[in-house]
């Protein structure tokens, strides 16, 4: 069992306070605790906030961040990543998940929903890491039966293998796209999850050639075709969702489908602008935000990404009165937390002590008038000082152990991309 | 006169590189360079960028960041940013332009283009912080002559004592805009510049309603308007220009107008994401990049503009391929030189010694396929690590003297705000 930590003196709503981590989890909050045994962390000048979610990305594409930049989706798909992706080794992912890990580490980032190849490798990052991670295997047959048969034979024999993984990491499915993922395969990936309790991550309704090509292939818009497949459940999360309609909306509602909005990688690819969170949030879906991976949005700073989301949805919608910092804070904390299925995301007694402790003696928390709004638009991931997942320390002084070694692998890796 | 400082192995256009200052200027570049006297800079794991410039600001503001978000702009002004400014005194201001300027240092920015009122108190904060700030005085008049005729005695007062200043800091005009300035006054604040040879700066083109209201007071667009009371000229440089037709834009270009794109402060306002930077750049106007005043955007951190600017204009225009990093950064140097006047934001022998290390070694930078790419779309402000502006240290190792104070006294000041 962990040895248990006393945060003494972070500001939280506002007031000095003391919080008492024993086991994985929060157990007291208070104006004044005393536990003479506990390691303790002085919270003076900090502000304690839940550790960030984040429900969207592909962590080992940090090996390919800046290689392809400005550029059109297919070309870069064709030219950039495809090759390099196929050059990739186990050890590469592995060390490019450690960065993610890192990345996310000092910028708060305590919990992450991933979509990749070469599972084991990142889970062992993770695992290392002493983050929590979501690892959703990408598969794809490409609508060929031969394809279809072997994702199934893969996802069988990884289910089997990660099963028996660290409660930090578990295993999620993760078909690709309804453009590369056959209704069959979708429809046995559902099922193979219904049976084993996973969660499904899938990109969808991502562009509006998307939206035209399954109309044209499907006969109908993505969501419509999912939910004509029967794969529409609480099980289900989905990245992007920027093109559903009103009556689209209705639909993942009410069968209690997730969305993941990803703003940096929206706007980088110019997939478009126009997220309708509101609209979601009304109808009672929970909408988590992600980064998505640092081949498409370059990083992965969550507080960046609230910031993204709340502005990009400001001038899109000309009101600047929607997407306030607060609710971007609760889209990137509680709805990460419930998208991930963790009883995480809030700093609460009985809750997981996934947080942060964020330094409030910089120019953005100066003047602190508002906190969240210095967090969400002024701030950025450079802001966290110390981070605990589990019940454990992961960085403090803004040190995570072995950084080093991680950039210098890395960039070592790197050097054989195109 | 100051000593001279010699940076060894920096890495520049992918080559570690020595770079010599002598007196305020970059003397040499070369491979290696030997210069016994001067101060020697360690570059080993850093990369070398001219200072960036940021070139629309109200540098006071940071008094009142994250004290009304979220809300409609009327509202705001008149419940939050007016009653507040009634508050301010010369030594507020002089304390919230040295946190300005502190904010601006840690995240690389050697020279602003500022616009607020007590000018003389930011030209003092800005002198001692040691950048670079060219400072219009704003100016309005409500279209009431009794006032037309206080602003131009105090401009003229002012122009007096600020003209003996330190060649770092510069007298500029700054007429708000052109619905609370009259005509008369704006021509009289042209006549004024063309005299005594200075810059104006003014908002203009912001919002839908102030074209619409524009079209109904004056008959024609801001443009035009401004255009046919014949103050247009490469003295004038105008923040914003959102709505802009393609009429207006060679009419800009025409009388070699400068515009600052503002992009965080016209999507949290919601002014609208609808810039219109390939046409500018296309008809030959110098465009600059500013992060406006933080209570509209909360922060004065550059390297997010760009990526702002970049992320919101591929979304608009549905074309990942425009706005590219480099782009971004010539605007957040070159042109926003160009704009201030100075002969900054190269690296080139014979240019200011305007310029910044770039911490390599984090996650932003590894792996570092393209380092322009990396600073705009992966990285903060959080990245630089030393600031030299005008031949002098201004930040090393991300400490600036005197920086505990700035907080402290800021707190303390923004107490009394509402």
């Amino acid at each position: 069992m962990n040895r248990a930590i006393l945060i003494k003196g972070v500001q939280w709503q506002g007031q000095p306070t003391d919080l008492l981590i024993e086991g994985t989890s929060i157990s007291r909050i208070d104006s004044s605790i005393d536990a003479p045994d506990a390691i303790r962390i002085d919270g003076q000048g900090k502000a304690l906030i839940p550790g960030l979610i984040n429900a969207h990305t592909h962590a080992a594409m940090t090996l390919l961040r800046g290689i392809g930049d400005d550029m059109p989706l297919m070309p870069w798909l064709k030219e950039k990543i495809w090759p390099n992706e196929a050059r990739l080794t186990d050890d590469d992912v592995y060390w490019g998940a450690r960065l993610a890990c890192l990345e996310m580490i000092k910028s708060g980032t305590t919990a992450f929903l991933d979509m990749y190849y070469k599972l084991p490798a990142t889970a062992r990052a993770v695992d290392e890491m002493g983050i929590r991670g979501l690892l959703s295997c990408t598969c794809f047959d490409h609508f060929d039966p031969a394809l279809t048969e072997r994702s199934k034979r893969e996802i069988q024999t990884l289910f089997a293998r990660m099963s028996a993984c660290n409660p930090r990491i578990r295993f999620a499915l993760g078909p690709h796209a309804i453009y590369t993922v056959s209704g069959t395969l979708l429809q046995w990936v559902d099922a193979f999850a219904q049976e084993h309790d996973l969660t499904i991550h899938i990109h969808l309704a991502e562009t509006e050639d998307e939206i035209q090509n399954a109309i044209r292939q499907f006969g109908s818009t993505p969501v419509r075709y999912l939910h004509r497949l029967g794969i529409l459940s609480p099980r289900l999360s989905i990245a992007h969702a920027l093109y559903v309609d009103d009556e689209e909306i209705r639909i993942l509602a009410g069968e209690g489908v997730k969305v993941v909005h990803n703003p940096a990688s929206n706007m980088k690819l110019a997939s478009g602008a126009a997220f309708r969170f509101a609209e979601m949030r009304r109808a009672g879906i929970t909408v988590g935000i992600g980064t998505d991976g640092c081949s498409s949005s370059n990083n992965l700073d969550m507080i960046e990404a609230m910031k993204l989301a709340s502005l990009m949805g400001k001038a899109w919608r000309k009101d600047p009165k929607v997407l306030a910092a607060a609710d971007m804070l609760a889209a990137a904390t509680e709805q990460g937390a419930d998208i991930l299925g963790i009883r995480a995301g809030r700093i609460e007694a009985g809750y997981l002590a996934d947080l942060c402790l964020v330094d409030l003696h910089i120019p953005a928390f100066t003047p602190n008038h508002n906190f969240v709004s210095n967090l969400v638009y002024a701030a950025n991931g450079s802001c966290v000082d110390t981070v605990i997942c589990d019940g454990r320390i992961v960085m403090q002084n803004k040190k995570v152990p072995g950084e080093e070694e991680i950039l210098r692998q890395v960039n070592e890796r790197a050097r054989k991309f195109i």
